[in-house]
């Protein structure tokens, strides 16, 4: 029961983040789209910070499941590293709220050290994923591979970047990613 | 005289914003930074948002900057290519304050299109002349150095994003950059 409100309050919080932005962002319209009162937003998060923080990972969750199912894969480590990487640039309402509010929070964590901390725990989840694949892909040690890991994901936040603000449409922004990954990754197999 | 005011005015507003973000940067707090009146921002720059546009391409005057110079380049197209990437993630007070400038108004053209426009079209510039020096490097045509320049130029702002926000120092930042230049552009010279 209280986890079902806690997921409609954050849902109502992407919703409104994806419309207004961060900085439009207000307690009590997030009530207001979640029908709920402003008391319970506060006995849930503490403070406006508080619900930030956990909006950031709860957009998270879906590379979460992901990487769990991707554990299962092994030998197709290339096609779900792909996959992955693709799932962040789609023409898709739910993906591209979740894109801009990971966006949003990137750009006020410079000026929000709290909130920079937990974005640099959801990159570092995000990043070690990914770094997983490429080692699967190329059967060298994960420790090795984050480098090729920071790259890949560097490329991705720049590339949706772009495409958040319309400089590119999600099918060039991910042709661009698809080069992108065959210039940076090793090439053995 | 008018151009001092005004180039005076586009100091200030960087300041501010790079120290209160977009979402806290007040007209107010720029004339008090400029030591004007609040009259003459709006005489300068009509609002708020034309106010942000011109600012976008004060801290892009740089790069214009550095694009000429090249010019002059040919045959060290590699090392002035390097230079102008390396350039935009560097422990100066400076660069970091355009930095953040340019990444709260990439943030914002999310949701403000004449922005986004403005955006895209000093972004277009800054690629082109990417793709120039790609081309001196490769001696393929500039028209096929676009897609080439397109994954520098994002790689670029996805690290930034992350110095941005702490998650990676100017070393480790400068340094992946490199090793993107080296993967991502093609081996010939």
């Amino acid at each position: 029961m209280a986890n079902d409100t806690r997921q409609r309050i954050l849902e109502a919080c992407s919703i409104c983040i994806a419309r207004d932005g961060v900085r439009g962002m207000r307690v009590q319209d997030v009530c207001k789209q979640a029908g709920i009162s402003t008391g319970l937003v506060y006995y849930h998060f503490t403070d406006r910070d508080g619900l930030l923080a956990a909006t950031l990972e709860y957009v998270n969750v879906d590379s979460v499941a992901q990487r769990e199912e991707s554990i299962a894969g092994g030998n197709e480590s290339y096609g779900l590293l792909r996959e992955l990487l693709l799932a962040e640039i789609q023409d898709d309402e739910f993906v591209r709220a979740k894109s801009i509010v990971w966006n949003e929070i990137k750009a006020i964590a410079v000026f929000e050290p709290p909130l920079a901390e937990h974005l640099a725990g959801s990159t570092a989840a995000w990043q070690l994923h990914v770094a997983e694949l490429v080692s699967g892909h190329t059967g060298t040690e994960v420790g090795q591979c984050q480098e090729t890991a920071l790259l890949l994901t560097s490329l991705v936040e720049g590339l949706s970047s772009r495409w958040l603000s319309n400089q590119l449409d999600s099918a060039a922004a991910r042709a661009a990613l698809e080069r992108g990954m065959e210039a940076i990754l090793p090439a053995n197999a």
